[in-house]
């Protein structure tokens, strides 16, 4: 992903525009098509002195001046007449933005790629410990008892549906940028939009309605939905890391190679794949707030919105990319600890049941009353370090008028994990098995597009 | 837009709620159907303390507790086998949750309208005053000559858009909360689905895949397209702000009626409805970046992001409308100076031209070449304060050289403004006419289901 | 704290302002003293429609404009003469500013005494508790042992440090502003500055060395450091919130009087004051971020983004203390809970001390080999669910090289958790001392200047 | 400055704090002098594989494992005893800390100096132009007539004191960090403290009250500082960019040298630095924002936060100084045109006087009267199209009541440039001698400090 966004790869971009642009307007006429194909014969970044573009472009105030300065150099070399028709009725940012949008769409298939076998991994682990108990939390606080698979469903799925609306976001915003110096493609005379045809068609890019040059939207678009899909990975690691706590020991990321050992600890795991993608978290929100101040462009083409924008762009695609690889990566071989789950809910004595204890007398007590039962019998059972269980039938049998409501087999029942698991395994398995079909359909459907632009 | 997101109005969705789940527990026989119809009848806001809840919340965490308390103690007053079933079943998230989306689809309502209305007022202004040329301007400084229709396009563009990203993002994300404790409705036993399809259904909410209280991605999808709204709002006001300056004066906003003067400069017209939208958009990427930070929550339900979620998304969508509100208002009556355009243009001496000028001459000399000579001229336009096209033809005439290739109508006619907003004016009307066809699309097949909606 | 940035506040300080302002120019000649008096005699804020000043403020752009309307129609109503010099010479941002100015000095009053009273009870706390060992924990796993009050120093010292910083920004901030329609009190002739003298003396505020209407810098710097108090709250709710967890119960907040009762779950204590902190952490930064946004003022004076830093500052300063509010209260009756404190311990199975017995072995073995070795034998503490004292102690008499390193008694005491929080029972004293100290300095020196602004 | 975080010079940071490390503790008897000696001889960056480091810190977390295993291979290779001392009892936190404490040491002198030669350019600017005349904007529209001057006090003030601010933050923040796994140095007995000393002493840092692994409020004071100054710098950027705007034109930056040209539009002479600077105040308030964010810790060490602060403390050093030498260039050679301001004000046709005219009208109208009677003279300027002295000149004579209020030389006088910016013009002399006075101070008490730690 660094690679996608790297110096390198966005000068070779730049140069597939301005061959693409080339080769356009001699079709059209616009220039010799003995210059076009100078022109496209030196647009390959091997012979370029990146790092001379990169130094001079502080001062340019974009790479895209000293990189049509170099390549006008070395076309006119060969032929100082081709050497005119160089960026002919261009702008900078046609040319540094369609680079951006060719090195998204190969960030998007790394992020497509990497997204699926994520959520492949989550349904493999769901396929194995799907219906184990475990504690189910609330502001931090064990509150019932679901099952892992309910868990695995409510990461799963933002992250599904991310997909979905990444792809749908990105039709829209994988467009050519060709507008000229303000957007009117006014020195191309009545042909420009034939050119934008023409270039569009090779870069394999949507035609836009009009130049973006300052709108923004559809670009921004995606970027929003690159960040919620950061925050929904935050929330997997978020969750991992909660559960991988020494003390709590339900999962575990897979150690070994170079992974998370501690300078200063030998026995210590750490959750270092949690810790990137939680850092990616904390960060991208910050990338999508600035990319949103920056749509406050002025006029035809701001001054400084567009160039952070710019320079905000790679580090969202980044930190997400690292945190879903991360996350890939460590969901891969996840520790699974269904013992740990079992003792976890043991240790809390019941207490995780009191609803399910409450409802229950509720029905004949009504709520409050109910409540009121269950809230002191809670306080028993913290006080005398006892099992809930045991303080209510000891309570059930000293009250005549509580006594007949719950025989002991059926409070016995309601303290029983895998049963008090039940509803969490129907919800989760619906939930799984809609998710699954939703990604059969789309898979399938991008299938075709994004291999061909995987990055090489 | 206050008042969507008021205590009163968030309390009394949150009161429709409750009223709802009684009937649909009813319905299902989980509860008496005297009990829910003693509910039904005190779920209305008028009865209720507001401000003793809103008081009570800061302790308790939401308004969820202290408005149930307040719920079931009125109910006991009349019935209390009644008020055992109060809120039965669920949590204080489910009841927050749907509130919030109720007020939103209000809040959407008004945020559709007014969006319409300024895409209106925007058409208007195209139709009275589309062909005048103006000064294209890139990096703030004047670039070419474009007509105020281009610019109306890249303005209207993002808003049609953004009405159309907005509608499908609410169609995910305006669903029903009902998850009970931990979301798996387990105090309901088989008939938590029933119940949850009857709720919504009651308070015409989509039916959720499963409860979303820890699955933010849906909601928060539609918070970042307002968001992104918000930034196309933003980019209107700075350019009206801009144009607008004393030394422009291309646009005014209207005046009177307590708007915008100044206390210590009687003379002033100060730009009120851009000012409110600057500041609405300097402030609501925050919102969005804070929501997204809250993502990263733990378990089945966050410690402070999901309360922090909460407390920003008013304020997203009421400076957002706000922003929205102000410029379909100053957009209604905006004066638009078609003489100053022209100043403006005349007063830079041709300069703005000089791409024009250099292209023509490219076509002979290279690009360099022409580049160079027109390079040139300028300096001399701005050392001697003549006119581009006099410097130019004393140029053209004193060297035999240059001296054919352009001659004097066709160098006249490379100034002339109306000639040079052409393409301009080409391209506006091509985006203008794709939005009506996609604004027509779009709001038939909103009108009914927004119109339902409406805040009364 | 919602009540020091209420309309009634600040619109009371505004009135103050312009009363202020009256005096000063009657004193030096400028207005007539009757005129002065008539004005001071009615700037109570009693007297005032509130509401309508807030309602007019929308179009107006802010609250000043209607207010002094109000004020000059409630002057002229006695004194029509003496209405003519309501407000004169001055400008809109001068009263809100100067308003805002006085809303803070009573806001930081609140936040100094919140702080203190904070640090008093983790004072107390450390006092009763600093002594009982604890897990530490990095990258959220056990690491070593520490003491409580290693723990409660870290929380405390960012605390006293807060409070110096804040006063000392706040001796910058907390001045008058009054510089006219553009800064310069050209209105007032060569009488401005005697006249700021008098207002900022009447207001008891620093005099500016300049109207500060677009140098915001010490004005932020004091919001940036209140945004600096707020992380290091957060960190504190973080840590308690961890601690809290069911499975760790090392500490619980106070439960009781409507506090974090479950409306699901009877048996749960939610850390609710943690959950508010968090929550106020979480917004926080980006209040700031807006903020230093807004630092981009045009000119002498922005369009938006003034409004917008208005807009952001009361929220900076109201979930501050309301972050604060919530821990001094959570701390004063925090339950601390020194048997699971060492239960957490031993569950571990001395693989905390892991690094001590690493340290001693490498003494003679070397690190590389030490480390090797505990690691072995952590991976068997792992595996066979023992004590590694007792691992150890296999291993030590099994091999004849490594037997003589490290006697029984030495292997003992290295899994004392007494003295194996020995070093962070001195480190913490060593800091607790140092703050007590700082403390003791800072405090005596604000006493006198804090009391006396302190909200009614 | 990318140097100064770039991955050679953290690295060699990080080196060198390895290597003062070993010393101390063989200064202290804690592991043998010629351990040290060899460790010493090899914390060098250039023998060292940083690529290779950089690719491993992926897994591991951060820069320090791999780093410290390369040192500890390439020490064994000499003497397998030493490598045995290698970072003995420390832990990674306290190298990356130190070394990111050692490179923004190194930040800072560049920011110190680059700051002062900015100030000092202002300086020039104000010796050079400060007399004349300029406009002054609100909510940007014209105002009244201020001086040059009084624009470039507003710019340095806010300068200056940053200077002083992040001079005083640095003492507290440009600590030693070293606390060993979890801060208390436990590996070290008894002389912790006395290595912490000699370390410090050895890379001349302050020796820290306690480990801040988690306590981040001294450092992130001295990140938020520096924040501040970056808003101060985009107000001065934008303030420019908008006084050079075309249509304006009083100040533009110098060109030449590959800055700012247009590829499109020959004439253009774009703002470059001002966009630089602008981009970076856009980008920066989310950077500070991060920080903030990332200061809600775990523990001992965080777990994700930690790694996202170290992440953003470059970006905002960085983004900060590109503004600053951004504008320290273009202001060392900024052009101002001063007849521009003049043409500018003349424009205005006296409608910037008109609060003047108004004030002087008031002594003997009344306030609201005056205003009343400017407003209409103000709205015939705009409609007639003359200048504000003639309309009131025919105004005044037309009314006997008011022709002897004010006579024709008054009236002229009070439309007088130079006259009406004279308050300007001292109160910028005021606040510019102050700060003259401040700066003198202030620079000769640092200026030993800082030099000893400028980047080679």
């Amino acid at each position: 992903m660094l690679e996608a966004f790297g110096q390198e790869a966005v000068c070779q971009a730049m140069l597939e525009f301005e061959g693409a642009l080339a080769q356009a307007q001699a079709a059209e006429g616009i220039i010799p098509a003995k210059a076009a194909e100078e022109i496209c014969r030196l647009c390959h970044v091997e012979s370029f002195d990146v790092a001379a573009v990169v130094a001079a472009s502080g001062r340019a105030g974009s790479l895209a001046m000293p990189l049509v300065k170099q390549l006008t150099e070395r076309v006119a070399q060969r032929d100082p007449e081709a050497a005119r028709y160089v960026h002919w009725g261009s702008t900078s940012q046609d040319v540094v933005d369609t680079a951006m949008v060719l090195a998204t769409r190969r960030a998007l298939v790394l992020i497509d790629r990497d997204l699926d076998a994520l959520v492949d991994h989550l349904f493999a682990l769901y396929a194995r410990h799907g219906q184990a108990p475990v504690l189910a939390r609330t502001l931090m606080q064990p509150a019932q008892i679901v099952s892992l698979g309910f868990k695995l469903a409510a990461w799963t799925a933002p992250l599904v549906r991310a997909r979905t609306r990444i792809q749908v976001a990105a039709q829209a915003a994988l467009q050519l940028q060709l507008g000229g110096a303000v957007g009117t493609l006014a020195a191309m005379g009545d042909r420009g939009a034939a050119v934008v045809a023409r270039v569009a068609d090779e870069l394999d890019l949507r035609v836009p309605q009009a130049a973006w040059h300052a709108q923004r939207d559809e670009w921004l678009t995606l970027g929003t939905q690159v960040g919620v899909l950061c925050g929904s990975l935050g929330k997997v690691a978020r969750d991992l890391s909660l559960m991988a706590q020494g003390e709590i020991g339900e999962l575990s990321e897979p150690s070994g190679g170079g992974r998370g050992g501690s300078s200063a600890m030998p026995h210590k795991r750490n959750p270092v794949s949690s810790m990137i993608a939680l850092a990616a978290a904390e960060r991208v929100p910050h990338r999508v707030a600035a990319l949103l101040g920056a749509m406050t462009q002025e006029h035809e083409r701001g001054l400084g919105n567009w160039q952070a924008e710019l320079a905000e762009w790679a580090g969202l695609f980044i930190s997400t990319h690292g945190a879903l690889k991360a996350l890939a990566e460590a969901s891969r071989e996840l520790e699974v600890d269904e013992g740990r789950m079992r003792i976890n809910i043991e240790r809390l004595r019941g207490l995780v049941c009191a609803e399910a204890l409450s409802m229950r007398l509720a029905l004949t007590l009504g709520k409050a009353k109910a409540h009121h039962c269950v809230e002191a019998w809670s306080q028993a059972v913290v006080r005398e370090q006892r099992h809930l269980r045991d303080v209510a039938a000891d309570a059930l049998r000293a009250d005549p008028a509580l006594a007949p409501l719950l025989g002991p087999p059926e409070l016995e029942a309601l303290f029983d994990a895998d049963a008090a698991a039940r509803p969490a395994v129907s919800a989760a398995q619906r939930q799984m098995e809609a998710l699954q079909a939703a990604r059969a359909a789309s898979v399938t459907k991008h299938a075709r597009d994004s291999d061909q632009h995987a990055p090489q």
